[in-house]
């Protein structure tokens, strides 16, 4: 990246999609990509491609494209991964549960430690072998453990509380599930997915076929 | 809407929010509100508010603002909310069923009326009052319930093949919640919730508080 170049969010949510692309094709053994290659694959033109990976020192070679290899372990590099972050989250219903369950076999990258809960009827159980513990012990285990991110799936009027708690015990990050927007802090990340707002997306373009 | 206008996807998606945001502001018994209000509310600019509202034709007068509940009903109109848009999940795995427990609290226009899995000790039970059927006998579902949303939580492997059979089918639109992109139809709508891609977006963030 190019000192104090301050990098477009559309770029950066495109490069999970190349690390996905790219995924795919170290498991079908393609050693190399060109660009067009990668267009066709993944729908973004072959000069959108080169340009987003640009901002990062390019990594291809003319007439050569790109190797799959070098170029997967890059954008690894660039986002950040290739070590483990620790994870809480906060509400264990069955979205909770479904986040814990997704992180667990997804990547060694990411491990959720501890799940939390109001609710005794789940507090003290364990869910893909990470116990929920009560949501009144959440400050004190932030402190002790210090996880990196913090996930909430609690309710829409849980959720600033469990934000708020989340900062004050020093995650790295968010990642937000409740269908709010949430005050947050301006040097903490915060991803959300709102699931209604998808939905309603969907249900836009089912009545404006004409628009797809 | 003006005829034969495209509207960039970037519009469509901020629709949702301000939907959200009048349901709150609704809640609150907030009568009327203005652009500038809204966007301090939501934080896109108060000219982006009025731009995007007038796509569809304004709604605002001149020294009153908004009247809450009138741009609410219009915006759910724009949508195609207020009818009931029925929905089956194929995948019953703990994101099927949080999807499930999402929609079946979320809002009357949306209803699950079956879901569907592989794994035999699922297929009989209920959850959330809906029926968890054979994957096998989704093509016969689809033709005699004619759903309007088909929603996949399979795995990666399994996903186009839910997909084709979802089309097949007949239904106006996919919810898609595999890694994967789907190959779809030009003419049925397709929304993606990515997971491992909003996480990895949030960990470059992390790593580059800069960049917020």
């Amino acid at each position: 990246m190019r000192q104090n170049e301050k990098i477009s969010p559309a770029v950066i949510r495109r490069l999970p999609r190349y690390l996905r692309a790219l995924e795919d094709l170290e498991n079908s053994k393609a050693e190399r990509i060109s660009s067009g290659e990668l267009s066709k694959l993944i729908g973004y033109t072959a000069s959108q491609i080169r340009q987003d990976l640009n901002h990062f020192g390019g990594f291809g070679q003319q007439g050569y494209g790109y190797n799959v290899k070098d170029l997967k372990a890059e954008i690894e590099k660039i986002l950040g991964l290739g070590t483990q972050y620790r994870m809480v989250i906060v509400g264990s219903g069955r979205l909770g549960q479904a986040i814990n369950s997704f992180i667990s076999s997804y990547s060694d990258d990411f491990r959720v430690i501890s799940l939390f809960d109001v609710k005794e009827d789940l507090i003290g159980k364990e869910k893909s072998g990470v116990l929920i513990r009560d949501v009144a012990c959440l400050e004190e285990y932030l402190r002790e453990n210090k996880p990196d991110i913090g996930v909430i799936t609690v309710t829409k009027e849980h959720a600033q509380e469990a934000c708020d708690k989340l900062i004050a015990g020093g995650v790295r990050g968010i990642w937000n599930f409740a269908p709010i927007d949430l005050e947050g802090s301006p040097d903490i990340p915060m991803e959300n997915v709102h699931l209604s707002d998808n939905l309603h997306s969907l249900v836009y373009y089912i009545n404006h076929p004409e628009q797809i």
